[in-house]
């Protein structure tokens, strides 16, 4: 029987300009749909799980076109709903070198946002499920969003599903009259893991310490379902050049990863929904925290070399990294 | 000296898919900026017009994109303004044979929905203009933008500018609590010429008649301002198979234009305001009306040839295919 | 409940120039997957049903973009077989005019054909399925292919499920040892549908008649199962000019379909599978031999109209194109 | 023993906007090396003939590309001269329907203008040879390539070499002090056939008679050597749809080939000299003038369906087209 | 009110093989148009500065395309002449690691090289205007050329508008008859800061030192109206790994920009216009040598990372660089 | 007169997915045609010799479009046979950093792995040649490929022509009934020069020591013919980060060459081709053991810059990086 992890979360329609050009040059934009919790149950597919993801799309072939790419993911997509609507989109400018890739988003009044509560059947779609994975952007979305969000949350407590949040800090999204500090809180004392800097805890948790294992500390101490908090931390040379490594508290201890030099990067956006992805399955197949930690990170780090959103490699490929096998070699 | 003509408008952002793909095979989208008023802007301005398009765009660099490309058109863009907020965007799935060209709109909410009443000099923007060419798409966006088109109307009335009005009817438009035809009436008071078939005048100006002519007379009793009234009509054999031709209403009866036959269509999009920037440019350079139609009908023909929203036609190429110099001739 | 459509045939990588260039002009090929079957069951499941489709696929990456693309249509893949070995592939030049379009066909020692009799569990897939549809190139590949395509048959006749089988007779094939008319007749003896023109008759089942309606009068003679015989006729003007019209032969008379222009072809490949497809939908949703016949001759016009090999068109856009409404206008 | 053609001229980069792009919108060209001559020569080692095509080249990166191009059709360049310079140039903007296609030349200062008489080894290249082609764009280019073409005519008539001339009278080119009908006549009369419209006797040879057939006894009457002069003629609907035919006059008579209708046109450039390359053909295979004028027509007709200058098909597609085999039909 | 930069250079065709394929294996060029001095308006304009080029462009759809793409940038062309001719060209071969990039001009004759004395208004256009800049590239081009630019020193003195020259020597130019030599001297005499290596001054101004400081040190003797020298110097680890730092020679001293490491790099070509470009624009914000220093060579150093010869940066952009204020980080 | 140089081997078609994508993720492959020994041949001619290359090709236009591309790089192509069947196929996954790039093969029954013994006329091809060069991969595909090769090194004896083979050790191949190493020390017997590492030699020749030196001592001792043995070395940090270094082993000593960094790099396929063409082309240029290293390897160096299978370096590029001239340097 295969491993049954769902996600929930905003599906944005993803436009980057074609070859290295900027924003302004582009008469090209490449085409793909991606949102950060729907690139964890992308890349859980591909390593082989099951993986249901949530969400609404709009009605439209624009929503179609977004079902399509998480269909030839591997996603199973029977739980979305599709309304009349439009659908979030963010435009992606690539870089290198010393000039920084941006992200511009154009997400407000998406049909996401407009999801209302009561209308997913989570106790359908989590039964049997092995874990449930949501971030911090959906709460920020709308009164709606965080609504559903806390009814999943509920029923995967019902259901006895493991759950992760990525805390997922956005200062330009929580636009709807709630603060963060306000809702987050009640949503994070829902996971049993979850991914975050401490700078994510003084925005959204009220916990202020100096550096990561403190604040995971005190956020243990908040929030006693939590059993693990993991982070990545980035050295960063230029846009095309950063070392990465993966850091866990766990209860007894701070767990750290093998570090990756990175040169050059192809593509960052969704290396850390790489990490979650690779997290989750780790923890599924062997429930190893120390294996766990190193293979999200080689994941992580594999992600960095992918165009798109998703990380399209296989755990084969991961493990591969993980043991320095074959590492920049021609594989025939 | 070079005529300056002013027009008014949103300009959006359109995708269309690359090659002759559908929208849910596409992993490209060829990238345009245009606007029906502003891409009579461009026509005219290519014609070797000063063309003046006023509107707002988003301060990022989508917005910056958007005014390069009326700017590489020649458009004269200074008094163009950016705030924070969204571009409207369109999809355009283009077709061939027995399948029909689609357009998906994703426009509310835009920046340009929320213009403010005051916040356009248009006594500096059209003093000495010679034409001024709105469209009821503008009036159909918000209170606000039918609040500045109706200012921008009286002070081209002040400054005895000639004004064309688009009836443009769309359904679809008109959400923020007002109907056509309780705005377009005063807007259309203001006008010299206007370009509309007769259900437009049906559904913006309550006034229904049987035919183009009879219903124009209607109209020309109404609006005394108004001294033609032109519209184009199509025979549809398929996507790729269109006859086309022009009419004209003016008060000693009704011109018709050459016929053209066109196939294949390379692109329909904008041809209205290829006929209606080859109505300007011809008017006011020698005011036949006759020649004027034919002018207009012929631009039209040769939009369908182009991809994109621009007739990035010169008046020579117009000319010649009016006296079918050259038709399909290799030109050295 | 959704009805299902069973298909069983070989995907194949398909491989075409890019832009109109030919095949010695290319740097660059387009790349999809498809096979007769499949494509049937793509179509299906864009229509709405759920489709599954049984082959064997290379265990590598190959394999695993063809079970990309058709889960991206929303085929079921999950009863498609993975072994080490190679894809069938087909080169497609296309073309206009006077040139002719053109398949190149590298498709022997595929791993399709090497799929071995008792490996696929029929009375699990075809359980409560509404109908089977195989065609006559499956048992032209091998003997492995010719007898599963057997086990298939049998499994359907005892779950009740209606089977369609398109005679497809391609003399290139059958090189294991077997001629068609050897190996045909026992499966067509199972049918419920066929497609076939009368010189495929002839090939396959010793069936010679001088038009298509005496043909099928014999052919309904000897295999009694079959209830409607099915065909379309082209009037080929050049490569990119034909007219095209359905036929179906029943028990109680020859039924013609509305004849299209098609002008220009964008790509034909797949427009005979287009064509099952409706047929398929439509006797699954009404069961009316006449609009059935409409249903598929529109589809398989639309298909004309889209590159690659699959018609991702909608029941409704098929359903406008019979009803002759909006047929070329630009849809908003 | 494989015929062998010689060609003499000019070698140019062709630069086109990719898609159906105009100039002005266009931000990639498609890059091709081709000229009237070397088209022939090309077409005739398609053909399956030793085609030697002599020009000069620039000595850098492009005049290596160019010959690159050429070799890979099976050209043998070992006879092409290298030199520092520039390499002519000509922009070609494709059309469609009402819109003409436009060529914009960049070819003056060439380093093919600046051949130096003497410098071709001709009695090398041409003893043995079978065909010797040239057209009159090369005379006008400068007095050195006029020079050096009457030394080929001059060594072709002394090894025997059959010699065929395109007329081709182009008004832009003769900058250089003398006028076509100042040089053409002496190089026309070492010609046993030529390609012309009557206006180009009429510019290049002082014969102004006001139908081809009455031109042609002019022409001959003058030119002892001239056996055959072949024409094309074109009605043209539009840029996408002509009709074409050819027509040969000989000393017992007009012969007229099959006219042929081209809907749509791909790319109409070189279409002459693909009639051209297939007159020699089939002259050289059968001497049959009826059939060598068909073979030819057919070569030209299919030569509108492909990209770029050159013909790429092969004998056995131009006589399928000849016998109406196969025509529009998909070939597998 | 803006401030108002002019430039007088020749505008140029750039073709560059697309992907990173090498000119002799390209099938594609991307299409810019670009000059050293055309460049440096550019990147003033999209400071927010009104920038005015001046140039001689073909009347033909290649000038009009090259006029599109300066007037996206936002610099105004009102003042550029068209004239029948053609158009400079030059062919750019990006590199990467151990092979270098390569340039092939074809810019003889061009229509710029044949501007006339007298022809260009400069007393108008430089009337009011802030700086004016000029490289050695236009008085080698052609005698026209060196006049037309000394008529416009002479009216940027009369008119008190600073003076920048880019010495920019390019032995393969200077082909008119005169060497640098003899006419850069006086041009030089009249700039208020200039551009140049110490080679540059030995092959123009006859000043041959052997070190950057001692060789600024003899210039600002000989020429009393420079008050700064400027220049960058690289490191060159391959083609795509560099560091780069810029100097100012001043009356009071050497200055030292910060020093940048570029890798990968993706276009360098006109990073030295980047350079001068925000030179300029530093010094007409602020007139502090040490920041201009900073802010020009951070600008160059991003001109590293965009395709093309222009900086599409804004001055927000370099003055985050200058400020290590998230570089390499991912914007939202 | 040119030196000529012979070589045999298959040529496959060589897809790879645009831009930097995966082949799961693409919709466009990049085409090229190639093969270890073809590309030899292709490099040896781009450096100016004669290059002839043996091989067999399928009949139809996939063989054509190889057959273009050898011809395009000037490689003689007259003594390729054509036969009905398939061309060997490899897909090339490029990579960066940390994730490798890789092969898949799909080269069984190509018609190249048909080739009958006695169908080339060795003599003719070789005499008067001055070198052949074969590798292991030939004699691993098929019993006839093997047995042609003997007939080709037996003819390259009698003809005195120099022999290098590149042992090449694929286990994936010799799928036919017989082990490398039955078949290749008879082959490697009447070699001058071989290519391989230590595990090829014990792979192939049963040769075990633990280093390459050690290994070409009993290599020689062996094999009398032998006089050098070379191999490259290369230190991986990453797929886009590599040092490379050649080794030869002669009579005298073991010679080192300049250790390249590479970084990033765009290709690695056809490298190893690149060193062995070097190492011909300098070998029959002087013959002198230290400068053929050097230029193989800095031949080898640049190869690792070029998108594709072959080496388009000439000779003179090549020498300016063994002289370190202008590296990473803008060429004008």
């Amino acid at each position: 029987m295969k491993k049954r992890v769902v996600t929930f979360g905003e599906v944005m329609l993803r436009l980057s300009p074609t070859s290295s050009k900027r924003i302004v040059q582009a008469h090209e934009f490449d085409v793909t749909y991606a949102g950060a919790e729907a690139n964890v149950a992308s890349s859980c597919a591909l390593f082989g799980f099951e993986a249901v993801h949530v969400t609404v799309l709009p009605s439209d072939e624009i929503g179609t076109a977004a079902i399509r790419e998480l269909s030839s993911n591997g996603v199973t997509t029977k739980h979305i709903q599709r309304k009349e609507g439009r659908i979030g989109i963010y435009f992606y400018e690539n870089a290198a070198s010393l000039r920084s890739p941006k992200i511009i988003y154009d997400r407000f009044n998406s049909v996401f946002s407009e999801i209302e509560p009561g209308s997913v059947n989570w106790d359908e779609i989590l039964q049997g499920a092995d874990w449930f994975h949501w971030t911090g952007i959906t709460p920020a979305v709308s009164a709606g969003a965080a609504a559903v969000c806390l009814e999943a949350l509920k029923a995967a407590e019902k259901n006895n599903v493991c759950v992760s949040g990525d805390i997922n800090y956005r200062r330009v999204l929580w636009k709807y009259g709630k603060a963060a500090n306000e809702i987050m809180p009640e949503l994070i004392s829902y996971c049993d893991l979850i991914v975050g800097a401490h700078e994510d805890f003084k925005n959204c948790l009220h916990i202020d310490e100096p550096d990561f294992e403190m604040a995971c500390n005190k956020v243990a101490d908040q929030f006693q379902s939590i059993k693990e908090i993991v982070t990545t931390t980035r050295e960063t040379i230029s846009s095309s050049h950063h070392f990465i490594e993966g850091m866990m508290w766990t209860k007894t201890g701070l767990l750290h990863s093998k570090k990756y030099e990175l040169l050059p990067i192809v593509d960052r956006v969704g290396s850390g929904d790489a990490f979650m992805a690779g997290l989750i399955y780790s923890k599924l197949k062997s429930n190893d925290n120390q294996s766990a930690l190193e293979f999200a990170t080689a994941a992580c780090a594999l992600k960095h070399t992918i165009p798109g959103d998703v990380n399209t490699v296989s755990a084969r490929e991961v493990e591969d990294l993980m043991a320095d096998k074959n590492t920049g070699k021609l594989l025939r």
